[in-house]
C-alpha cells in the first residue's frame, strides 16, 4: 500500500481525534476503490447535529479520529470497474447512507434506510469534512441542474428526513401539518408541506422565528413556551412532525392532532417518548418515528425540491473554518444550516 | 308520564346501585320514543370488560343506578315515526356506540366511534342487561342470519374492536400478526386475523391457552411470562394488536415489530405507554390505538364473520345470573366471553 499511488490517493479531512474535540486536520488513505465504488471530489458538506452527537459520542457508536460529515455534495473523479449508472464528472450527493447489504427483505423493497447492515456514511468510515470520499455508486445520488450545490447538501439528510414522512403520509390538499421545533429540519419540512398542499403551523420555542417561518410558508407561528399555547391549539392538525432531538411534553403534543391524526418523530431525543395509552385508544392516535429516506426516496426529494424550488437557508463556511460553523451550531445560532466548502 | 302506557312500557334490568356494588334488579321507564329511535326486546347482553371499569367506577364517569352492557341483541318491537331502515321484528345488535352527532367532520366522513360527542350505550343512560333498549335506530345493525345470537352478542364490542384495526391495516397475506393477550378480545383477533390470510402468532401469559389459541388459528404460541421469550421473537412480527388492558413491557413489544411494523393498542390499560424516542425512529416503528369502530366497520365486521364463520367461545348465563358471570370475568376464569340471555 505504499508507493506514488497510494500517496495521490490520501484524502485531506477534518476529525476530532476523541470524543468532545474541536477538529483538527486530518489525512488518511482510502482503501481500493470497490468494482461498483465511486470517488467523489467534495464541494460542499453540510453540517447536521448529528454530527455533533457523533464527534462527543453521545450515542456510543464512534470511534476516534472521527471524520464526520453526511450531506456531501461533489464531483465524480473515478468510477469502479462494474459501475454504470454514475461518471465521471457528474455531481453527485451521498446523504446518511453509504452502503446496504441490498439482499434483505427491506433491501429488496428499497427500503435501504432500513436494513439492518445499513452502512452509514460516517460511522466507521471516514465521512465528507473532506477533500474525497469513496462510496458504494448505488449510494451517490445525481444531483439536479437547477439545484446549488449549497442548497443540494443539506437537502441529503435534513431534507430526506423530513421529505420522507411528509410523502409516506400522503396528505390531503388543505390538511393541517403541524412542524414541532423550526431549526435546520423544520424550515425545509414547513417548505416541503406547503409544496405539497398542506396548511402549515409552525411550533416553535423561539418568536423570534416567526417572521421567517411565515416566509418559508407556515400559515401559523405558534410560540411552544407560552403558556396554555399548545391547548389552545387542540385538534388542529391532521399530522405532526416532531424535529426537535429533545424531550417534549408528548401528551400536550398528541392533544394538538384531530382524531385519526399521526405524530411523526425525526428528531432523535435521547428521551422516552410517554402518553397515557388512554391518548392513543382515544381518537385513535397514532405515533411513529421516521429514519432518513430510502435512496428511491432520495431522488424522489431531489426531484421534487428542483420542482418546487426548495432549498434550505444555508451559512456557508470554509471547510478550515469547520470549528467556528459547529461552535455556531452547538451556541443554536445557525439559521438554519451550516454547510462547509472546500470551494471558496 | 303516568298510566299504562307508561307501565308497560317499564323496563327490567340488572343495575349496580353504587361503585363495585353487586347488581340489583332494577325497573326504569324509557323516555318518549324519538322519531329515529327503535325498541329492541332483548334476547342476548355480552359482558365486557369495560362494564367492570364502569361498574366500579374506574373510568371516573360512572353514574348510579348503572345498568351496563353494550353488547346487545334482541329483536326491534316499535320503530319511530322516521325510522325507514328498519322494521318490527328484525334481529338487530348495539354495541358501545348508541348515537353520535352524525354532523362533524368525523361523523360526515362515517367515523361515528371518533365522533367527541358520540354517545356509549350504557354511560350516561341504560345499557344491556335489561329486557329492552332504545336507541336511535342508525346505531343499531342488523344481524346475519347465519350468526347464532349468542355469538353475534361479543362481536358487537370485543369483534369489532379487533376487526376495525384489522381490517385498517389491510395487512398482506402471509404477513406475520401478533396478538397480545388470548382473552375475549385476543381470541377473536386470532381468528379474525387468520382468515385475513396472515400468519398469526398468539402471546400470552399463560401457558394454558396454548391448545386453544392454535385452534382459533395461530400457529405459534408464545408464553409471555418465560424468560427471554420476547427476546427470542424479535423482528417477527408485522403487525402486533394488544388487547391487554394492563401495562406492558412495551419497549420489548416493540421490538417484536419487523421494520416498518405497526404496533396497535385496543386493550385500554390505565397506564402509561412508555418507550425509547430511538426505539420508535430506529427501523420506523409505528404505535397507535383503536376505539371501538365505525358503523360502516360494524356491518363489515358482521358480513365478514358471517362469511368466515368467525364466533366467539361464549358462556352463557341466564340474565338473573349476571353477578355470578361477572365474577368469573373478574377472577379471570372465563374461556372466553360471557353472555347473558332472557331467553332461558
Amino acid at each position: 500500500m505504499e508507493g506514488s499511488a497510494q500517496r495521490r490517493a490520501a484524502v485531506c479531512a477534518y476529525a476530532a481525534m476523541r470524543a468532545g474535540a474541536a477538529l483538527e486536520p486530518y489525512a488518511y488513505a482510502s482503501p481500493e476503490l470497490g468494482a461498483m465504488d465511486v470517488d467523489i471530489e467534495i464541494s460542499h458538506s453540510g453540517i447536521c447535529h448529528s454530527d455533533l452527537h457523533l464527534i462527543d459520542n453521545d450515542w456510543g457508536v464512534s470511534s476516534y479520529p472521527l471524520v464526520p460529515g453526511h450531506e456531501i455534495v461533489g464531483t465524480v473523479s473515478r468510477v469502479g470497474t462494474a459501475v454504470a449508472e454514475l461518471r465521471e464528472g457528474q455531481r453527485v450527493g451521498v446523504g446518511w447512507l453509504a452502503g446496504a447489504c441490498l439482499e434483505c427483505a427491506q433491501c429488496r423493497r428499497g427500503e435501504e434506510n432500513l436494513c439492518r447492515q445499513a452502512q452509514p456514511t460516517c460511522v466507521g468510515r471516514e465521512g465528507g469534512y473532506a477533500t474525497r470520499i469513496r462510496v458504494d455508486s448505488r449510494f451517490a445520488v445525481v444531483i439536479p441542474d437547477s439545484l446549488s450545490s449549497a442548497a443540494a447538501a443539506p437537502l441529503l439528510c435534513a431534507g430526506i428526513t423530513v421529505f420522507a414522512p411528509l410523502r409516506r403520509a400522503a396528505l390531503k390538499t388543505e390538511a393541517f401539518l403541524g412542524v414541532i421545533g423550526i431549526g435546520g429540519l423544520g424550515h425545509l419540512a414547513i417548505q416541503y408541506g406547503k409544496a405539497m398542499g398542506c396548511r402549515v403551523i409552525a411550533f416553535s420555542g423561539s418568536a423570534a422565528k416567526a417572521a421567517e417561518a411565515q416566509r418559508f410558508g407556515a400559515e401559523r407561528f405558534v410560540v411552544t413556551s407560552k403558556r396554555g399555547a399548545l391547548d389552545a391549539e387542540a385538534g388542529s392538525c391532521d399530522f405532526l412532525l416532531s424535529t426537535v432531538p429533545a424531550d417534549l411534553p408528548w401528551t400536550a403534543y398528541l392533544n394538538l392532532l384531530k382524531p385519526n391524526g399521526s405524530l411523526c418523530i425525526v428528531g432523535a431525543s435521547p428521551g422516552e417518548f410517554k402518553v397515557p395509552v388512554v391518548a392513543l385508544i382515544d381518537g385513535q392516535k397514532n405515533v411513529g418515528g421516521s429514519a432518513v429516506g430510502s435512496n428511491a426516496e432520495m431522488r424522489a426529494m431531489l426531484k421534487f425540491s428542483a420542482e418546487h424550488n426548495i432549498a434550505p437557508m444555508v451559512e456557508l463556511f470554509e471547510m478550515k473554518d469547520v470549528n467556528r460553523a459547529l461552535d455556531r451550531l452547538r451556541g443554536n445560532h445557525l439559521r438554519y444550516r451550516a454547510v462547509l466548502t472546500n470551494r471558496i
